[in-house]
């Protein structure tokens, strides 16, 4: 384990229109708008080699979640049973880690611009990977 | 944010046959062996309406990592040149954060057994999510 423990490190900062979490679809498949990634200045080295048309999953960090929630009423309607938070993909849950499949359509120093983000201003971004490429393009 | 901020709290651990790094293979799809995913008592109402042959994404802590790297050399080689960790699946980066796609094969209390897992032994799990349905079925 390093010196940091457990301690995640924020790497940037989402900037949406979508700045109420009343308004932010439940995946980003059902609609999302488009939305930046805006790294902070220590990182940007480690956006190298990222380009436009690039299919990533993001990783944010839910920072409004419940953490001490272990059952959930999916998609918070009461009418249905409550399951496990671990079958679920519940934003309230022990560590709420946000996965969000995006497409980088610009690129401009610090900031990432995304297509269809359900993320809402604000959230902290934790890292970007690329989709697994079929085994002989790694 | 909660009181816990950026902190992440191991919901369980990783009991695997692979004990040492040199040994894990780079993705699970390259053959990693069945393992345990042993979760911590408090936790264990969250597995409810999981199932014997559930597809799920398991997040992990790769607490081995090196955290201060932001170029690396895809997959170790030496060759090949360096790329921004961001465009690459290191498992060295600012948040070590591993993602698996996992199958259940058995459950017994809180001890989940999954196939084909190539992290290694004492690993901290951080989530379970089920991998998303198509949007009729959520």
């Amino acid at each position: 384990m390093t010196d940091d423990g457990y301690q995640l490190r924020p790497i940037g900062w989402v900037r949406s229109p979508i700045v109420d979490l009343a308004d932010a679809p439940r995946q980003g498949d059902e609609g999302g708008p488009p939305a930046d990634l805006v790294f902070a200045s220590e990182f940007v080295e480690g956006l190298r080699d990222l380009h436009v048309g690039d299919a990533m999953l993001l990783l944010t960090w839910l920072d409004r979640a419940a953490r001490d929630v272990l059952v959930v009423h999916p998609r918070d309607e009461l009418t249905r049973p409550q399951r496990g938070v671990f079958s679920t993909r519940s934003a309230d849950r022990p560590n709420p880690v946000g996965l969000h499949h995006i497409v980088i359509t610009a690129i401009d120093g610090p900031t990432v611009t995304v297509g269809n983000l359900e993320a809402i201003d604000g959230t902290p971004i934790i890292d970007l990977k690329p989709l697994l490429a079929p085994t002989g393009e790694r």
